[in-house]
């Protein structure tokens, strides 16, 4: 069966996603700060390093797959960790990642959110694309735990298509999945801390299909993605979220 | 098993989602121009009017889903019927088969296209939303076919999302798909047409995964969206077209 690489797959969607492959007889090597194979942080440059060298040697022979779930919501008090981790800690594995892939033609999913299109701070926004990772935490430091979330969310919806072709030309096949609310630990978080708690309880409550999303509603989409009938599927953005994108942004296509 | 109303199942895209449809033993009905149970031409109102009307006899306990693939091609001399077929055949069958589709919380799938963000005509798709046939069709014939089809095809997209939580409310999930390059008749006639071949075949080498798209493809995305696994999809417009709309708009989200 195939080998996949995960980051963030201890918890919520990620270990929806773990789950799911395992389920299906995948190999998946999975680093994370915690319950992981591969231990680490990151958040900083040092910890990514060190995973993907332990990536590397787990999976010397390719890597079929890459999904890269790890991440931190907005009641994150430090700004710029979302920076780091969201945006720089799933980029860099794919970079660093990259040649294993081509190996086996392999194919990468990396996890946006439906909140990409609500940041209100287009420089941060700039800063990650254009790899500057001092210049965005600095940024982030000044903004909204909501606009550095959504900043780190459309930064990977947007590198992603930057780097579609690149990628392609090379036998790897790149998409996105832009969540909207799944019920997991990290959103729990939000759900229960005093400044965001309120905003995303009338959030959740908005939902046009009546009900927020499971990790396994995530995991189900990733895995037709991953898979030979999903294989027309590039470069693609996939929101799924219970109609709110399509609620709040009517005619946008 | 289900029962399922389709538009266009004769050829191309709609004759391997009917296919797929009816391999998983669901009961479909299409209407189509030829080789369907319900014969009749979309592209004008008392078509329209005769196809919803044998539907709701076909299917009179209910719908679990309809999807509309009826369509034709910016080579299509007659602009006008770009927009009654495209546009308007595909959002009077949602709303003429609206209330049997409430009854079995039935799920709707509209075709639209990659080419959505084309249109270089925007009072066309004005018209369209704006549900007034007759000036749509004045307005198609003096733009060219490329700005009517894709037209046509972001009119569909935007109405999909318009109406996605009132027809949410009423347990009716619907979701639009927009395809690249596809092998299909409708494709191989713009191919095979002076005015736009060579375009098209330029458009086809320049897929970023190498391959044009083959309805089997699109009917396995749609079969994914039309079911239990598929189902915190909502609103949602699906691109798969092997790259090419993140290659030609690679900062949209």
């Amino acid at each position: 069966m195939g080998s996949y690489a995960m980051t963030g797959g201890a918890t919520g969607i990620g270990a929806a996603i773990k789950q799911s492959l395992r389920n299906a007889g995948h190999n998946v090597v999975v680093a994370d700060i915690k319950d992981a194979d591969i231990l680490g942080d990151l958040s900083n440059p040092e910890g990514r390093e060190k995973a993907i060298a332990a990536f590397r040697e787990h999976c010397a022979d390719g890597l079929d797959g890459l999904i890269t779930c790890a991440g931190v919501a907005q009641q994150m008090k430090d700004h710029a960790i979302i920076a780091s981790l969201n945006y720089f800690g799933s980029i860099a594995m794919v970079e660093g990642l990259e040649d294993l892939l081509a190996k086996n033609n392999g194919n990468v999913v990396l996890i946006s959110s439906n909140s990409a299109p609500m940041c209100g701070s287009p420089d941060f926004v700039d800063a990650l694309l254009g790899n500057d990772e001092e210049l965005a935490r600095k940024l982030a430091a000044d903004i909204s735990g909501h606009d550095a979330y959504s900043g780190s969310k459309q930064a990977v919806a947007r590198w992603m298509k930057h780097n579609c072709a690149a990628l392609a030309a090379k036998g790897i096949r790149i998409n996105a999945v832009a969540p909207g609310y799944i019920e997991t630990p990290m959103t729990q978080a939000v759900a229960d801390d005093p400044e965001y708690g309120d905003a995303i309880k009338q959030f959740v409550a908005s939902i046009p299909l009546g009900r927020p999303g499971q990790p396994e509603d995530i995991a189900n989409l990733v895995d037709f993605v991953l898979s030979d009938k999903g294989s027309f599927i590039c470069g693609a953005l996939l929101y799924i979220d219970g109609g709110h994108d399509a609620m709040m942004r009517n005619d946008a296509f």
